[in-house]
């Protein structure tokens, strides 16, 4: 396979069709803009597993998704996308870096959920943004931008309510778009533990990244108890 | 006189009554959060100058401004307020942070302008925030903040007009709201070229505060620049 793009945690490879990709989970993980760095053996393929279960869902629900077909329990074949610069984070609850920026308190709830834009720049160091102010950096036409916007609070609205029987709170998640060759706007990327926080209804106990960012055990298990509890596996 | 606050800029003391009180404006200059600090003489009784063609301006064109009267060529009687903990960006081009953060050219053109927020708190050093974000600090309505846009808006309207016809850009400006005790919205603090940035027409030659930032000549020569090409003067 040949080698398109390799990320933090993905390598993207050329599929032998024009328009598809072929996407690896790595079992990297990094924090901080890469300042912490590790290697987790298996967190690729868990990663994929709840990638698949979540992009699933949405799918049922008729959100358009990237994935086309999984390959192996690493790798999935998705549509080529050209991505928008942009990482969407929607929260309903505060966490991580907006309790820094604002000086909220950990779990305060946001009624409605916020929607957040982050321009995708390492050399600007991922900087806020306004959605008014995308068109500036990428062109992109308002109507695009909320079909991004609506999109991202559709797939909150489900996620969240699959969860919440599962007595899992969604507290926040990050999400990137892309446009295919016709044109469409596609949910792109990854839903896993890796970018959204899942906390155990009732508590501020993470089922998340957070347990490698702050260093509360170890991550696989946490991972793992997460997947039981929704009853995610990796059968194909 | 009794000393209620002292800013960066401003001292505020009570007045004889309830819900008035005394600014005077200071001579001193800060640039980069403090970081750079001076005494410029004069800086004061210019900047009242350039607040008292701007709100009477504003205030003819039905806008709610804090000032009641002047008391002499540094200082000004106004409505006491409830300060809004939030800084009101209005941004017609790039220039100065929005460079730097997101990237953009400088004099790139923003249409329709750009209505950004800050949170004033020297501690989290004033972070951007949503609109959307804003009622999870502070006490205040969506309709209130409707208030506050619409009014930073229309006051960009009225000076832009203004400020063509004399062959000045207006770029940029700050601006700060509070209520008064009738719980009425109203535009306070200053306006002039410590708080906004003024280009002559067709260049990026400031005539602002970003002649000190960027240590390009005699700050107050630069206001009475501005001063002369706008006819303004301090007879009270």
């Amino acid at each position: 396979m040949n080698l398109m793009y390799e990320g933090k945690s993905k390598k993207i490879f050329n599929s032998d069709k024009n328009d598809e990709v072929i996407i690896l989970f790595k079992d990297e993980i990094t924090a901080f803009n890469g300042e912490k760095k590790d290697f987790i053996k298996d967190k690729g393929r868990v990663n994929l597993m709840f990638t698949r279960y979540f992009f699933e869902m949405l799918s049922k629900e008729g959100i358009k998704t990237h994935i086309l077909d999984y390959v192996d329990k690493t790798k999935l074949r998705a549509q080529k996308l050209q991505i928008i610069p942009i990482e969407v984070v929607i929260r309903n609850y505060a966490a991580g870096s907006i309790c820094k920026r604002l000086g909220l308190p950990k779990g305060l709830k946001f009624h409605p959920p916020l929607c957040e834009y982050y321009l995708k720049d390492d050399k600007l160091n991922d900087p806020m943004i306004y959605k008014s102010q995308i068109k500036y950096i990428y062109d992109i036409t308002d109507e695009e931008l909320d079909i991004i916007e609506k999109t991202a609070l559709k797939t909150n609205s489900i996620m969240s309510f699959y969860l919440e029987q599962k007595n899992i709170i969604l507290v926040d998640y990050k999400l990137e778009f892309g446009k295919n060759n016709k044109g469409e706007i596609i949910l792109g990327d990854e839903i896993s533990p890796d970018n959204c926080r899942f906390w155990k209804k009732g508590t501020i106990n993470s089922l998340d990244k957070d347990v490698y960012r702050e260093q509360k055990g170890d991550l696989i298990s946490s991972y793992a108890e997460l997947a039981e509890i929704l009853g995610v596996n990796d059968e194909i």
